[in-house]
């Protein structure tokens, strides 16, 4: 056999094996992804993540993933770990810069290197139940990419467009997804 | 001067202070969250967060904080860290439960434990650009909650609402947020 074709550290056949066997079955495609938190005190809390379900069965990650959050001293925390909205941006940085690479990969496209930064506006009048205009979350998100490629140079805009296009986590801020939030007794 | 008076871990007197505050000067109130990413290989990248804006200054976080993200090998990754979806769910988690804990302190009620556990449906027809109908990210995200404060129990459901209603990533998930993308040459 051949030796699988990688581009970005993707494996390119696998992504297309994967592309048509869900085209086949997309009932493979239905994940279901999980995670579990216990609050320790005021802002810090800690969030574990095991396993999620896929290609129709559960996985478990190779170790349980954890994640502390925290905030920091002018919010009323100890500044121990990021805080919750700083894990939003991470969350959506991941997603963007992942979607893009896995997407130029399927296109055949090189990418050298991907960097970006954040910024994200919110106004703490909506946290704090002083005003019922200001949103309680990010009023904006800004996020710029620099990208060297094997591509020209008016190619690159293209690239970039491909993580907002594809990102789940970019669709899951720009769309009102919905949460249920439940007590369980 | 009398003690602080501190509930649940969160100085409720500098709450106060804060939302005093607030009320007079609401440009303090405006903050900026920031990140970059740096991307790896395949589905592997680093987040960094280092400082915020607010207050009218910026703040350098206590340490640089460094987030890792990757794919399951699934999904063509080496499982190093948690996806950028369970850094959602991650981020959604520590918000909804920090947004219940500030909230209950302000309210003066007293939280024993919180625990919550997340689940959320992503279809991978979407990412993989296989069907427009479907979206991209979460579908529908649910979060059980467990409360032990002293409360009255037909009071918990109210205390767990506060999350929902003020919490700032909740917002940012069930509210369709600009997020802008750009290259920057």
């Amino acid at each position: 056999m051949a030796d699988p074709k990688i581009i970005n550290g993707v494996n390119v056949d696998e992504l297309f094996n994967t592309i048509n066997a869900v085209k086949k079955s997309p009932l493979i495609a239905t994940f279901k992804f999980r995670a579990t938190n216990k609050w320790i005190k005021g802002g810090h809390n800690r969030t574990s993540i095991r396993n999620f379900y896929g290609v129709q069965k559960d996985h478990p990650h190779k170790m349980r993933f954890e994640l502390d959050a925290d905030e920091p001293q002018v919010l009323l925390g100890d500044d121990k770990a990021p805080n919750p909205v700083e894990y939003a941006l991470a969350a959506l940085a991941a997603c963007v810069t992942s979607s893009i690479v896995y997407h130029a990969a399927a296109k055949g496209i090189k990418l050298n290197s991907v960097e970006s930064r954040l910024e994200g506006d919110i106004d703490l009048q909506g946290f704090l139940g002083l005003s019922k205009e200001v949103p309680r979350g990010y009023k904006e998100i800004r996020m710029y990419f620099k990208i060297d490629a094997d591509a020209p140079k008016e190619k690159l805009d293209e690239i970039v467009q491909l993580g907002p296009t594809y990102s789940p986590v970019f669709d899951t801020f720009t769309r009102a997804v919905p949460v249920k939030v439940k007590l369980e007794t």
